[in-house]
């Protein structure tokens, strides 16, 4: 019991008392029950593995998206987390494939490119034009985060992907839909005055 | 003491209580405070007056802004309200004249294009048209809220807009500076999607 206190106690926003509270309702529970979650948990680090082409979450060599023979693998959306990809997807409004980054430049915690994925999107880039049997990448949209960090990593990514002669886009940035006009700052203000666009 | 009270407790967000905290405060406070407010309040129903040009906000005939000669006349920005107005002011991107509708198109509450401004803002770009002297208006920016009915109203504007052959832009909508992807909601994830711009 106390072994799993100590375990749970290691979750993040999880105390002492917080751990205590599921370990006792994990006792109480059916027998069933306490084998699903720890099969669980110990299948999500045995079976989940980065996918080899997008470095997505999946279970085989591949991830589902990558698989899918419909979505369009001209374009290739790149995200910083596995989340943001899940995000991005719930939305059902997008139709190319991704690349998850695994994190973002950043100096001050000595992130450089080498610690990302970056070489492997330049792989996939080049990769497509040299092969004539595979799709050619023809359009890559920057999806990282709209923060300080975000934003220079689309900048370097941005410079290396033009010179492997890519057309390069990246999310809109501008007002949240259903806000309010009056509370949004400046920033985002200034973004959508600069970034308007056509009715039609 | 008992009118101040009940004067002040008809502003939005105080109640009785804090009626008569606020109206103990300026019977301790020297004279001068007083009259200050006294005239400060007077003088805003008297003086201010919708600007006779754009229906800003002003003391004059015309706003500091329309009577502002480096302010490019033909870039006309629609807002809802007066305090819309003063945040795009604030981020100091935005260098041409504005034009406030004074609300926005709502079945549901009974207003409709004629409660509005709008035939005013007809007139603009129609005056501009015809007028040789004064300068044409090229280009109407569609400020109003991301709302359900701030897009109704954009959509009837921009109707009446084309028709009139003058060019009809929006302000841009998509994930907000310094937010987090992954606590978009979908509707911004999205727009930002759809909205994508290219990076040069």
């Amino acid at each position: 019991m106390d072994r799993l206190i100590e375990a749970l106690s290691k979750l993040p926003g999880i105390g002492r008392r917080s751990a205590e509270r599921l370990a006792f309702h994990v006792l109480k529970s059916s027998a069933e029950e306490a084998m699903q979650l720890s099969e669980a948990v110990a299948d999500v680090k045995q079976k989940i593995r980065p996918c080899g082409v997008c470095f997505s979450l999946c279970e085989g060599e591949e991830c589902g998206i990558c698989a899918d023979g419909r979505r369009d693998r001209s374009l290739v959306l790149v995200v910083e987390q596995p989340k943001d990809l899940l995000a991005l997807e719930q939305t059902g409004m997008y139709r190319g494939v991704y690349h998850v980054l695994m994190g973002r430049i950043s100096p001050l915690d000595g992130v450089g490119p080498g610690d990302l994925t970056t070489e492997r999107l330049m792989e996939r880039v080049r990769q497509a034009e040299a092969n004539c049997g595979s799709v050619r990448v023809e359009e890559v949209v920057l999806g990282l985060n709209p923060t300080l960090e975000g934003d220079g990593t689309a900048l370097y990514l941005s410079q290396q992907l033009e010179a492997a002669g890519v057309r390069v886009t990246r999310l809109a940035r501008g007002l949240p839909t259903g806000g309010q006009l009056e509370y949004a700052s400046k920033a985002v203000l200034a973004d959508a005055i600069q970034g308007r666009q056509s009715v039609r």
